[in-house]
């Protein structure tokens, strides 16, 4: 996930320290991207001096007499010798206080509540990483674990308490990384998650540049629209540049119509700012 | 507008030129912002040796026996010597041919064409600077000659005069430029054009960063709403930044919102991508 890499950048790029992201998925960041955009990143982190081992699993980590880690085990590639190990290997709600509480929780263990941030107790709220949200694409409820739903769900739950009357309907699963020199950013579901929830995905990828092809300084930028194949509802969008505000404006623009059930056409007529500097004529 | 500022950068920055802006209006890009945020991008202009005159009306143009331009003289300012004169007041759509043929025009002289891009006469399209477009925001047809526009209308001719029902339903009038070190970026309504178009507008400017505050190399980001104070529909937004891909970021995910007649809350619940590196967890 996010920290890992995260962890991995910061290790081997701030502090000069040989750095291996071992993730037990065949891709990195399985939640976010597809496998084709997930390959562009791995990339940047090999360029970079990260190793990356995929669908790998750690059976076990060895230490010395004086407690020091020395090596973690792996099931594919033997002993990793290393001087340090970070768990990033994802977050599960801590919810056992409201399962003893008798508050219903969802499929990922999250406390669930509705647009209101109210638990099955209506005098309870809940919000935060403990909490299951509704994705307003798929129609399931998730388990997201981001600081801006934090802060966003703090928001209403503290209006609410105080009178209010403020919602949160659900979410997009608007995400951006920074790895090393790429942005990469994305909202919605990947294609394995549209099948999960009954779609029948289909997705063009549009390599194009975050400026004007002539302009000085103007960067790769690689676009992924997923959309129903009926419907022609869009389902997701990825965007990876080193101009990672370029990646972050294409998907934040597609994100906000996510909800609104766009389709492929609502995007294409999407009106976004154009000025060379900044963009293609028809971005 | 755009090209004169535009112009004014190019001449004085790429190539040392002692340039300065007569503006007939009292502020700069009076169709894009309000005048709080039009006096930032004056001072930027300014910072960086280009001479801004605000209300003033040039009267004539001087020049020497062999035909060179000498000075421009205006109303205000007095004659001001020069070796080169560049128009940038706008452009009106040249659209005599379409009169003569009995097409219908607007109050600014462009040719009226329906969501197919048609002209009064069924038979004959219209697209780019020469047509009027419905503003999704105000409800009038405004004359906006953006490339970004025309290249969406040459689209939706394209493929309606070969058999296709594309629609062209409005805009919204994003618009992004760069002046100097600054991207400006806005959709939608100024207050003013607002108050024409009937609505009581209010506004909130938000100081705020484009990155996290702790995240090296943050820049301010001025970002300012702008709603209708009885329904709380959002008329209009505008962001001044020195990443000026943060500024788009932020005004096009608004805009994807302004057909939708998104209010104040459904700006506020927008769901934009969150790292430290590209945003606020509060954005």
């Amino acid at each position: 996930g996010a920290i890992g890499i995260e962890m991995c950048e910061a290790l081997s790029d701030l502090w000069g320290i040989d750095t291996t992201l071992i993730e037990m998925a065949p891709q990195i960041l399985p939640q976010a991207l597809g496998s084709d955009f997930a390959r562009v990143a791995q990339h940047e982190l090999e360029k970079n001096g990260v190793k990356v081992l995929l669908a790998e699993t750690v059976t076990g980590i060895k230490g010395d007499d004086s407690g020091r880690v020395r090596a973690v085990r792996t099931k594919g590639a033997g002993e990793i010798p290393c001087d340090l190990v970070i768990f990033a290997a994802g977050a599960r709600p801590a919810t056992q206080l409201a399962r003893d509480a008798g508050l219903a929780t969802g499929r990922f263990g999250g406390i669930l509540v509705d647009a209101r941030m109210r638990t099955s107790d209506p005098n309870i709220y809940a919000g935060g990483d403990c909490v299951e949200l509704r994705h307003l694409v798929s129609g399931h409820t998730v388990h997201l674990p981001l600081g801006s739903l934090a802060n966003r769900a703090g928001r209403v739950i503290g209006s609410n308490v105080t009178g209010g009357d403020a919602r949160f309907e659900g979410v997009v699963g608007s995400f951006v990384i920074k790895v090393f020199g790429l942005g990469v950013a994305r909202a919605g579901l990947t294609e394995a998650q549209a099948r999960d929830a009954g779609f029948d995905p289909a997705y063009a990828i549009v390599p194009t540049t975050d400026k004007a092809h002539f302009y000085p300084g103007a960067k790769m930028l690689y676009f992924k629209l997923i959309a129903d194949r009926k419907s022609r509802r869009v389902l997701g969008v990825e965007a990876i540049c080193e101009n990672g505000d370029a990646a972050k404006a294409r998907v934040d623009a597609v994100a906000a119509l996510l909800p609104h059930r766009a389709t492929v056409e609502d995007v294409s007529n999407l009106e976004v700012a154009y000025a060379p500097p900044f963009a293609q004529a028809m971005d």
